[in-house]
């Protein structure tokens, strides 16, 4: 049985629970090695503290989870069958009282936390198998951050194929086509999230995408992009010249990367997340910009970026080693422009390291 | 005030709510014309049966909401805040006492449930949002199927991208490189879901992606794809032969489109989802393949794939003028092959019209 299988079923032990109900195709994954795509389709993971654990999926996902190396039973339904039900007929052959429920809170949602307590009407929920996953993903292994440096590798492909696509009027667009392209080609086919290519004023829409504008000398450009690795992903942002900026935009870069370099030098073992961000923070509010940067200083990294320590004021935790997480300082100028340096980062036993290495000196493109 | 909310407040009002909550990214948009790429922040439209409705999202998004149509109050919180303590407040100033509630249960999970009823104590839930939203969203208006059509003619270009890539030892993986950057090329962003290519044997699993392995002639290799057009999406499938295919390829593709176009014969209001699933299931029956077609007939179609009318035995839904759906027959041999043939189509006066227009007649491409 693999380890994080194991480190849940001692959790559901601990916890005095009949069962664990993992409905988070990520967390699935993490657990079981099978992956399904989100979909309304229910596929669910279900482990007991003294009996083999099942997965249940679309009858249509059944030889799919048979290729894989899931050594328990997979159980399938029609589209036309109710899971549900069928879901409750195959607990009750392992376990006929299943009482005690630990369930993800941060994904399922009601209409299946309704239709279980319809199925177990004795049911409790006394435990949030979200806030067990979060801790057990915090300190990443030794094989997980391998995987994570193989994304952040392709991350520094794909920014050094953005880099050689700026050309004059060029869109935004057309920038991300070559990116995916040129990853595509080498087999990388999952990228985290839309990739980003923002230019001029575009840039400074910190949750904006690209556009169908041409890319003009003048403007810094803002590349923020990821993929995904055997299920471990890459985040990384690097924004540069095209053709000669001027003196503020020069002075926008300077101070954020002066703020990510504060940061990725005192993060390490025993700086508090909050700590860490105040850092970053500092810089760019000494410097006038405080007001521009209007989000956490990063999140975390693994399987997801939905997941723990979050870089943030309020945050105490202890950075520790195998944490792992973003340093993203940003500026960002309505009508103006905008500015992000982004690395991702796991922590050492006595620093940190990047998981990737592009430059972050500000570079100038030209035609 | 725009159609699909002023429906929205009409079914608060029917509903006696005091509020609903809409949580789904899609349906916010829906009714907001604001999207937001789901994420780990709350982003949420509060409607009231008597006062203006509010959009509540992470700071970072005001601006992009700003940028766009939406006239009524954007609120906006900070990672470090707590977000349904804000909306608890918001809804306050509006509303007082918000008791009776209609949520979107297919969506909302159980900690941000838990999370309002923490907020609001003797709060209610007597209706389902999702529910609503299904039905509401079931009849397309013509400016509705307009953009479906225009998502309809991007997947055709996919599929011409696609057939044009076909070559001996090129891998699946490297076809969806050319679709997608063929696409790209055009400011086609966005695909609907993970474009699917797969050759031989590889198609026999109906859940499963591109990959690495060489198409080579004498297999048969099936295309699903599609974009997203304004948050409209298309969505179609073709098998075709790649070099000389054997007897019994040609004879599921034959049966597979005989099934195709039964449906497609057949689909107009008046006839039932489950009787439209069983026209083409018992060809492929007859033939000798049902247990190879192990998936319903079709799934709406809209701003997703997560929609009605759900075209499946024991689904008595009579069809209607404006509903929109896939007719996606399949065969699928473990070992050996898979064929699937799917256009979407919206049911008209007298019959339907598809979206895509590609041929279905079995294609021959070689080197």
């Amino acid at each position: 049985m693999n380890e994080h299988l194991q480190s849940l079923i001692k959790w559901i032990q601990d916890e005095h629970l009949d069962i664990a109900y993992i409905s988070n195709p990520t967390d699935i994954n993490y657990f079981s090695g099978f992956y399904q795509e989100p979909e309304e389709r229910v596929t669910g993971l279900f482990v007991f503290p003294d009996q083999d654990p099942f997965l249940f999926t679309p009858a249509l996902s059944i030889q799919e989870v048979k290729r894989g190396n899931w050594p328990y039973d997979v159980f399938g339904y029609l589209d036309h069958e109710d899971p549900f039900a069928l879901i409750a007929k195959h607990i009750k052959d392992r376990k006929p009282t299943a009482l005690r429920w630990g369930i993800e809170k941060d994904d399922l949602p009601v209409f299946r936390f309704e239709a279980i307590m319809s199925q177990f009407p004795d049911a409790t929920f006394p435990a949030d198998a979200s806030r067990y996953v979060e801790r057990a993903k915090l300190i990443k292994s030794p094989d997980e951050i391998a995987l994570l440096e193989a994304a952040g590798r392709e991350a520094d492909m794909a920014f050094t194929a953005g880099f050689n696509a700026l050309k004059s009027g060029i869109t935004e667009q057309a920038v991300v086509a070559e990116i995916e392209y040129s990853l595509m080609k080498k087999g990388v086919m999952e990228m985290s999230f839309d990739t980003i290519v923002q230019a001029g004023k575009n840039a400074a829409n910190p949750h904006g995408g690209p556009e169908k504008n041409q890319i003009t000398p003048g403007e810094m450009v803002l590349f923020d992009l990821g993929t995904v690795h055997e299920g471990y992903i890459s985040d990384a942002t690097r924004t540069v010249a095209f053709g000669k900026i001027d003196d503020k935009q020069k002075e926008i870069h300077d101070v954020c990367l002066e703020a990510n370099l504060a940061a990725m030098a005192a993060a390490r073992p025993g700086v508090t997340a909050a700590e860490l961000d105040k850092i970053a923070r500092d810089i760019i509010t000494k410097a006038g910009y405080g007001e521009y940067f209007n989000h956490r200083l990063g999140h975390g990294i693994g399987t997801s970026t939905h997941e723990f320590p979050s870089i943030m004021e309020g945050n105490d935790l202890v950075l520790q080693p195998g944490m792992c997480f973003s340093i993203e300082p940003g500026i960002y100028i309505p009508g103006f422009a905008g500015v992000r340096i982004e690395d991702c980062v796991h922590i050492t036993a006595d620093g940190n390291e990047p998981f990737t290495h592009t430059t972050k000196e500000l570079q100038t493109f030209t035609d």
